[in-house]
C-alpha cells in the first residue's frame, strides 16, 4: 500500500494576535487537501456549520479561535469587552446548537476574560484549550497503547483521530501511540454509513501515517470477527453513562456484539468529559435521528426508489457488559465500571 | 407513500428454441428499467458475475438457460453433446462459486440430457426449472406467512424477493403472502452495502406492492432491534449446512446476533435446494471475496482515499443456534435442525 503524504493539521493558529486560523476543509477530503485561512468569526461559523471542521474537540477549539477573531475585528473598549464577547459567543454557539463541547469551550473563554477583559487573555485561553486537547489525546494514546496487539488486526468504526480533534484523537490515538512505540498491526476501518467517516477520514489518517488499513462495509465486520480475523476492536464514545453504557456512532453496538460472541477485546476511548454521571445507564441517552436523505442519497444522487424514506439514528448504545475496558485521559477503567467512573476527577470539564 | 409501477419479470425466455433470454439488469435499478436480450452463454455468465441477475433461484434459472444458449451455439454432434454440455456447465458454474443453486440447476440439466442428449430436452428442463421455482416461491410464501406478525415491524436484509427469483422470492415471499392474506405490517430494509440490494431492490419491490418500507444503514439495525422497534427478522440463504448453519449476504450474521440478544424471532427462508448435506456445518462453506472497488466506491464515486483497499467478503455464516426456524418449500423446520434437514426430500425437490 502506498503511503500517502502527511495531512496538514486539522486546525492551527498561525502567527500572533494579528494571525489567522488555518483549517483543513474536511468536506473536500479524501480527494483534495484545502487549507482555509480564516480571519473572521463569520468564516469560522461557516466552517463549523458546513462541517468543514467536525468532531467535538476540534469544534470546541475552532469556536475559541473564532471568538478571538470576532473580538479582534470588533475591538470594543475595555468597558464593553465582556458584553461584546458574550454576544459574539452566542452567534458562534448557534452554528451547531447541539454540540455541547462548542458551548463548553466558549464558556471557558468567557470565564477567563471575566477578570481580564482583553484580547491577550482571550488568545491565551484559546491556546490553552488547544494545548489541553493535545495533551488529553496524548494521555489517551499512552494509556491505550499497551492494549494494542503487536501483530494482528485492529477493527475500528467511524473517525476518532486527528481529524476529529487537534491532537492524535481518541480511539485512533491509541493506535498512533502503539505504532510509534514500534508495534506493528493492520487496521480494518468500517466505512461507517451513512456519512462514511471511516472510509473517507480514518483510512486517510492511517494511510498518511503509513499504518496498513483496509476499509470494509459495516455489515462485513461480524463475519470477519467470527473467522478470527480481528484481534481487537476500538471505538470512541459520544456519551458514557454512570454504569459504563455508552453512545457512539450508529453501528458500534453491532461490532460490540460480534466481539463478545468471539472473545475479541472491545474498547472505547474517550476523555472523561464524555462521562455524564447524571445518566444512570444507557437507556437515558437521547438518540438523535438525522435526516433520511443521508441514507437515501449519496452526494446528492438518490440510491433508494422515489418516495421511499429511511430510519437514520445517528448513534446507538452499547451496554457496559460488552466492554473489555474504557480508556480515558485519566487511565484505563476495568469492569465493574460504575466504581471506576465514580472515582474519576470530573470537575475540570 | 406512492405505489410504484409494476416491475418487468426478473428473467423470462422469449420464443422457442431460437429465442432469447430477457433479463432485467438489476445493476440499473431502481432508477432505470433495462431489459437485456441474452443470446449467448457468455452474456449470461457476464450477467451472473456482474450481478445483473442475482439471488440463488434466479441465478439457477439463468444458468440453465445459459446452458441452453451455449449448447445452441456450439451445436455439437449427438455423440459429443454430453461432454460439451459438461464443459459448458463448468464455465457457467464458475461465475459465482458460492452459489450452490447454480450448480444444482446445471446438474439437473445435465441429468436430464444423460438419456436424451439433445437441445430440445435441455430446453424442456430449463423451462421446468423455471416453473418449479415459481411453484416453490409460492409454497415458501404460504409456509412462512403464518410467522409474520399482524402489526409491528419486520426487518430484512439484502433482496430476497421477485428480483432474486422468478416467483415471489424467498424471505419476501412470506411477506407478500402475509400481506395478501390481510396482515398489515411495516418493513425495515437494510440498505445492504456494498451493492445496496436492500435500498435499490427490496424497497422497490415492497413499494411497488404498496407495503410500507423504510431503508436504513446496515449498522443501524442492531440499535433499532435493541430499542424494541423490530418484531421479526427474515432473510434468505445462499447455502445451508447439514446442521442448519447457513451462508447469506454479508451482514446477515450481525442481524442474527442482535435478534438473539433481544429475543426477536429470526428466520431464514430458502428452497431445500439450498441445503448442502455434504457440509456438516457452516465452517465448510466457502466465502467468496469480491472486488474491493465495490466497497471503495459508492454509486460509482470513490469514497476511500487513493491507494486504500478493502476487504469485501460477499457472504457471512450464521450459526444454527441463532435461528428460530428455517422456512422451506417443504415446510417449516424447527430446532434441532439436523433432524429436520435429514428428513427433507432433497432429491426430488
Amino acid at each position: 500500500m502506498p503511503t500517502l503524504p502527511p495531512l496538514p493539521p486539522t486546525l492551527a493558529w498561525r502567527g500572533g494576535l494579528d494571525g489567522w486560523l488555518d483549517l483543513l476543509d474536511q468536506t473536500r477530503l479524501p480527494h483534495e487537501r484545502v487549507v482555509l485561512q480564516l480571519r473572521t468569526d463569520a468564516t469560522v461559523i461557516e466552517a463549523i456549520r458546513m462541517l468543514r471542521v467536525r468532531g467535538a474537540p476540534a469544534i470546541g477549539v475552532a469556536a475559541a479561535y473564532g471568538l478571538v477573531l470576532g473580538m479582534r475585528s470588533r475591538a470594543p473598549a475595555a468597558s464593553a469587552f465582556v458584553a461584546t464577547a458574550n454576544a459574539t459567543a452566542r452567534t458562534i454557539a448557534a452554528a451547531r446548537p447541539t454540540a455541547v463541547n462548542l458551548q463548553w469551550a466558549l464558556d471557558r473563554c468567557l470565564a477567563a476574560i471575566a477578570t481580564a477583559p482583553n484580547l491577550e487573555r482571550l488568545m491565551l485561553e484559546a491556546n490553552a484549550i488547544f494545548a489541553d486537547e493535545v495533551a488529553m489525546s496524548e494521555r489517551m494514546g499512552r494509556h491505550g497503547a499497551d492494549l494494542v496487539p503487536d501483530g494482528g488486526t485492529v477493527l475500528t468504526h467511524c473517525n476518532t483521530g486527528r481529524l476529529a480533534t487537534v491532537g492524535d484523537g481518541t480511539a485512533l490515538a491509541t493506535l498512533f501511540a502503539a505504532w510509534r512505540a514500534g508495534k506493528r498491526f493492520r487496521v480494518l476501518a468500517d466505512e461507517t454509513r451513512p456519512l462514511l467517516q471511516g472510509a473517507r477520514l480514518t483510512a486517510l489518517e492511517l494511510a498518511a501515517e503509513g499504518i496498513p488499513v483496509e476499509v470494509l462495509a459495516d455489515g462485513a465486520a461480524a463475519g470477519l470477527i467470527a473467522r478470527g480475523q480481528v484481534q481487537m476492536a476500538v471505538v470512541g464514545a459520544d456519551r458514557i453513562a454512570a454504569n459504563g453504557d455508552f453512545a457512539n456512532k450508529v453501528g458500534t453496538y453491532g461490532v460490540a456484539l460480534a466481539c463478545k460472541a468471539h472473545d475479541v477485546p472491545f474498547y472505547t476511548v474517550a476523555p472523561v468529559s464524555t462521562v455524564d454521571v447524571r445518566l444512570p445507564d444507557g437507556s437515558h441517552i437521547p438518540i438523535e435521528e438525522r435526516d433520511a436523505t443521508e441514507v437515501t442519497e449519496l452526494g446528492g444522487v438518490r440510491t433508494a426508489p422515489p418516495g421511499v424514506g429511511a430510519r437514520n439514528p445517528a448513534f446507538d448504545v452499547t451496554p457496559a457488559r460488552l466492554l473489555t475496558a474504557i480508556v480515558t485521559d485519566q487511565g484505563v477503567l476495568l469492569p465493574p465500571f460504575a466504581a471506576g467512573i465514580k472515582a474519576l476527577r470530573l470537575s475540570g470539564r
